[in-house]
């Protein structure tokens, strides 16, 4: 096989030895004559798995017994709901800081279940390509909770700062770039991430939530989206996606083998200045939209000088093997996600083809 | 690898012809280069085989196009909720029939959000020995829907006749017996089943619902919960189980292959016979405490004449490879489920252990 280069936005690449694993594993799972995915989720075969995984992710992250770690089913846009249900007390505000179509459909959810305020929102004519500095935060001393998106998948901006939120809980949208690098995460109240970026596969959703948040969650809202039902059963209340939190493991472990967080940092910022070096190179033919300040390191978008060239770039590149450099259909242009499982090959490959494009174009 | 036999209540069995192709489609997906849980759920590839499992779910079951079908996260657990948020429009109440574990699980969520009332409830002590008469049914005919749980996983019992509901919609709950044969489907305004037992891995919910009840939703509730918003994107709104949906299509595909649901059942009522049969034949030893007309062909419950003898009966069987045997923790005693892709074989097995364990107790 030749492996495709694959800067897909998510579901993404993921590391071809976890591939291969599960591959191993899929028939027979540690000798016990049927796969992974035909144990039952209270059996102990199976709860070890889901307790390393949990392990591993508080082991990479630091994180303490303050906090829970849930694996839940839904992916980040159930969590859109579930944060204003769970945590957003009749009669009080929320913040929202609106740094894009996540964070904006985040807010919309929220304004379903009670009266959340914008905080902050950068955008000049719908083109989000800044993050809002700390002054222009307009933040709500009485708030329930401050909610951003730390980094933002369809216009390539990310957080390159802590916003200072006074006493207020901090709720960070992770989708796209947990685990990216180390992250304190006692800065935040609670962080979720859906998997199919950096940790897995799609079906899964990563919530790490401090324990007097759920413990105060409202009790008013179905069980089955309560925080506090997932904490008080170790995340098997109802049966998880077994398989994901499986894979999950497998991505921790390799992580884990291949020098953690500080690691993959040191790999994602190298693959990060590969491709934006690229770009800042030729500015009138590579056109990055965003301020250099807020650049994403996971997913890097730009225009090329018409939408035809645009077209045929991606097409050139899908038969070299170059897959998934399509901006999102609502914002157009070239997007090359740059998640922890794309090798640093890639990028060099992703070059190569860039340089002998802008030779032909 | 010698295959246990797995009867396991969910997750559980797994056709092995399907776990065999999900293995060597893990590292390479149709000569893409990569897996297609690395596949974009947008791209053309990962939805032919979206769009194949819904086809053929709808030639299998004869699903008609006014029904929808969707694949939804959260398992049947999170339809307890959806249902009553989607379909029980304010000041309207909706029949329960109550026939265990599950079926009052979905009556409470029910009841955080209306007012649902109890059509049947026909626990004596607690426990569910036998699905209700309909002349014991006390419906309301100005019910939002009237909900049923078709088979009872915990209990063993099964519904082996179609409640006359008049216009009022019928709700199934069919997460343990979708697919073990042929149905009426226009007899439902709207089933569900969560995909581990009969078609799938866990992490997947499968529903279908006719599109009338779809629009005429509730939308004053979070867009990710309404049904709405998944029909009108083909379950592509947010990011799916991909991974689940493919083994679904393979799972499904193998049903077809293998003669379909008239097929399925066949190789079901024969499994069930066998094991009632084994039960019968010494009725002072195996006790099967439900009514003969309610039993479950899914999952079959029994006691053993003290709990002692129970728990060495699975712990022989576990060393001869039968596993999946320990009754649920709420009820006790013996379980077996038989779901599709357990095979006449391991139902064999299973008997002829239980002669030789006779012989020794």
């Amino acid at each position: 096989m030749t492996r495709a280069h694959n800067f897909n936005a998510g579901p993404a690449a993921l590391p071809l030895p976890v591939l291969e694993r599960a591959q191993r594993e899929m028939v027979e799972f540690e000798g016990s004559g049927m796969s992974l995915l035909e144990h039952s989720h209270r059996g102990k075969t199976y709860e070890a798995v889901h307790d390393q995984a949990i392990a591993l992710l508080r082991e990479l992250c630091g994180i303490g017994p303050e906090y829970d770690v849930l694996f839940l089913q839904g992916g980040a846009s159930l969590q859109f709901a579930m944060v204003p249900m769970n945590l957003l007390p009749a009669g009080k505000s929320a913040d929202y800081v609106l740094t894009g179509t996540w964070s904006q459909k985040a807010f919309s959810e929220a304004k379903l279940v009670g009266k959340p305020r914008v905080a902050a929102d950068p955008s000049v004519d719908k083109k989000f390509t800044r993050i809002p500095r700390q002054d222009e935060l307009k933040l709500d001393s009485d708030a329930a909770y401050v909610h951003i998106t730390t980094n933002n998948t369809i216009f390539g901006t990310q957080w390159h700062y802590l916003p200072d939120v006074g006493k207020v809980p901090l709720v960070a949208d992770m989708s796209s770039d947990f685990l990216w690098k180390p992250f304190e995460m006692n800065k935040y109240a609670m962080v979720y991430a859906g998997a199919q970026k950096n940790i897995g596969p799609s079906g899964l959703a990563v919530v790490v939530i401090r324990k007097d948040l759920v413990a105060a969650g409202r009790t008013d809202i179905p069980v089955i989206l309560r925080y506090a039902t997932h904490a008080e059963n170790n995340s098997l209340y109802n049966t998880p996606n077994t398989f994901a939190i499986y894979m999950v493991r497998n991505v921790l472990e390799h992580v884990k083998q291949h020098g953690g967080l500080a690691a993959v940092e040191k790999q994602n910022r190298a693959k990060a200045d590969l491709l934006y070096g690229m770009l800042d190179a030729e500015p009138d033919f590579w056109r990055a939209p965003v301020e250099k300040g807020s650049r994403s390191t996971m997913n890097v978008v730009w225009r090329l000088p018409s939408e035809e060239l645009e077209e045929r770039f991606c097409k050139e590149a899908t038969k070299q093997g170059i897959i998934g450099l399509k901006g999102h259909r609502s914002a157009g242009g070239i997007r090359a996600s740059l998640y922890n499982a794309v090798p640093l090959d890639s990028v060099a490959a992703l070059c190569a083809f860039m340089r002998d494009f802008r030779k032909t174009a």
